[in-house]
């Protein structure tokens, strides 16, 4: 039976506990917020099969996310523990009889939102609007508890909705790019195509952590002609270069706005990426874009910016963006991993051993690292 | 010498004089605002050819807005008495040196702004973001006063860039339906691109105003399978079901969402068009579009709504518009109306000779007439 109850568009664990489930006794360790600064890795049931449409994946590879650090550093209340984390790789170790897309063995990537597959969103291609829609370590919009993605064991309802098989059993040395498409790259690759990047397009990319840094191979790959990338470290803006910036700003604000229109003639861009999700990252963002251009938009917002009605009004430019539907577009992505023609993976700057999971949010808290890769 | 200076983006007189130009003497009249409630139809001087790129054109047909009513009631301030009217189909009296595109003689329709068509925003096909943008009745973003389109002849700077003339000498029937060209069927068209309207969509249409009776229009001609009409009075409902509206909903607000919601069974519209710029009815508008729909918006912001970004990010909603780029779309309008397969001008529900102006304003005010020709 599936509680019914809490709708929430966003993770909060509230009332809910990780243990209230079926155990057959064996623990497995997990990580475990508590509170602000405080991240423990845990013991915790065996994640088992509880409906037909299960799969219990075994994590291969994890890591941590620019939006964990918002519990992390008490931005987002944290009224009780829960798991967290909510980007994987992994291999299935069981399924739920109703599963068909996926068997046990598969090597497989779970995008960062649970989806059924089935309900009109999913049909739409907005499954992060699924009826069933969870995020990893956060309860569903039915209320089910979910695992969190810095452990060793996931149970992942709607398995066939939800999971996409990779094609034979990948080499390690993808591992990192193929645990990108779980979420950065591919929340990259929406906020190019939600920002409208073409051929031939002048597109300019707000912010350069790991999002930002794969909205700009993904601006690349859709055949930008020229990307700028708003960066002031010299190791992203490095990385940037490598994934196809042509140039760099390293002003903000109104400064960075007139950088970018003497690099574009006068002119805004015709697509402005914002990966940020402040009210200045957003500020930065409509300063950028021409009159009639795109702003895709992927930071979550925080601090509640809105847009100003009468600046779209006067400008006719286009906004779209938000949660990456993931899962629609690792058919598009997947290919291009496995080919090696895009290589996202490179946005890992630190790896550590999964039980050090602690030390992987401190060194993305204190900026040490773009992003840290976790092995169990 | 066109003067420096001024830099606004939509009608405001400022401290500028409707007769400070050249005059060969002659008097013609037009209709000049003097402030809330006091529209006169006054002699001024006759328009002449100012600059080489001018036409002087002998208003056949003009008509009142409903976005006219803001200076009327005082909703935006009259801080000087200025020309008003921003549409007019007539023919071409007299032609600068080097005008090209239209000859003395011509029958022309003037989109509701002006525009050089050579601009870098021109170019991009975004007419109301031109360098020499202006609105009729106003000042250019370059300081030059505007005539307005209420009264016998109005000078057109940048002919070339602004006006479109119609093949032949149209028959006096089709005027209407030219004239509605000129803003408010184009701006029905601009909602539906703008909100991505496309063969089979759901469409909700906010507003059943002269503009969101032509955006009922331009969702059928684009192919909407089902146009839900948002309007509370009977002949507006008439006018907007013999447009192509499948579905009228009579409530407002969330019981209008929810009446929306059962009609699409559970979900909401694919696109929904908003077409009169309140808080109240963006707030609808937002609430009646699905995840990942597209929201179309023409209304001119009052009250200075905001979007809510979280709410965005969230549903995965697109939103665009503004005003009208109307010039690029009279290519693809013209032949529907000269053909006959539109019909727009039946929003016209009320004719007046152009001195009884304030009459028309009066009945506009009251809500006597959806729409009021006026035959100079």
């Amino acid at each position: 039976m599936r509680p019914a109850g809490v709708n929430t568009l966003w993770p909060l664990y509230g009332d809910k506990r990780p243990f209230d489930k079926p155990t057959n006794g064996a623990n497995v360790r997990t990580t475990i917020i508590h509170g602000p600064g405080d991240i423990r890795f845990e013991e915790r049931p065996d994640p088992q099969i509880q409906s037909p449409g299960d799969a219990v994946v075994r994590v291969v590879r994890t890591c941590v996310c620019g939006s964990d650090l918002w519990s992390y550093r008490g931005v987002q209340p944290t009224p009780a523990p829960h798991p967290i984390g909510h980007e994987f790789i992994g291999v299935v170790e069981a399924v739920g009889a109703d599963v068909t897309s996926v068997r046990v063995g598969d090597f497989v990537i779970a995008p960062f939102t649970d989806s059924d597959g089935t309900c009109v969103h999913c049909r739409n291609g907005i499954t992060t609007s699924c009826v069933n829609f969870g995020f990893w370590g956060s309860v569903t919009r039915t209320g089910e508890p979910l695992d969190g993605a810095q452990g060793q064991y996931v149970r992942v309802p709607f398995a066939d909705g939800t999971l996409v098989a990779v094609p034979d059993s990948p080499d390690e040395a993808l591992y990192p790019h193929l645990l990108t498409l779980a979420d950065v790259m591919s929340t990259g690759h929406h906020a190019a195509v939600s920002g409208n990047v073409h051929p031939g397009a002048t597109v300019v990319v707000v912010g350069d952590g790991a999002v930002g840094l794969c909205t700009v191979l993904a601006s690349k790959r859709l055949g930008a002609e020229r990307i700028i990338v708003m960066s002031r470290h010299e190791d992203r803006q490095r990385l940037a270069q490598a994934f196809g910036a042509t140039d760099v700003v390293a002003e903000r604000g109104d400064d960075g706005i007139a950088a970018i229109e003497e690099l574009l003639g006068g002119v805004g861009a015709d697509s402005v990426l914002e990966c940020v999700g402040t009210k200045d990252s957003m500020h930065q963002a409509l300063g950028a874009v021409r009159p009639g251009g795109h702003l895709g938009f992927v930071g979550v917002p925080a601090g509640a910016p809105e847009l100003p009605m009468r600046q779209l009004f006067n400008t006719n430019v286009h906004i779209a963006g938000g949660m990456a539907t993931v899962r629609p577009y690792l058919d598009e992505l997947l290919p291009d991993v496995l080919s090696g023609a895009i290589e996202p993976g490179r946005v890992f700057d630190l790896t550590l051993p999964l039980d050090r999971v602690a030390d992987a949010y401190t060194a993305m808290d204190q900026r040490a690292a773009i992003k840290v890769l976790l092995e169990p």
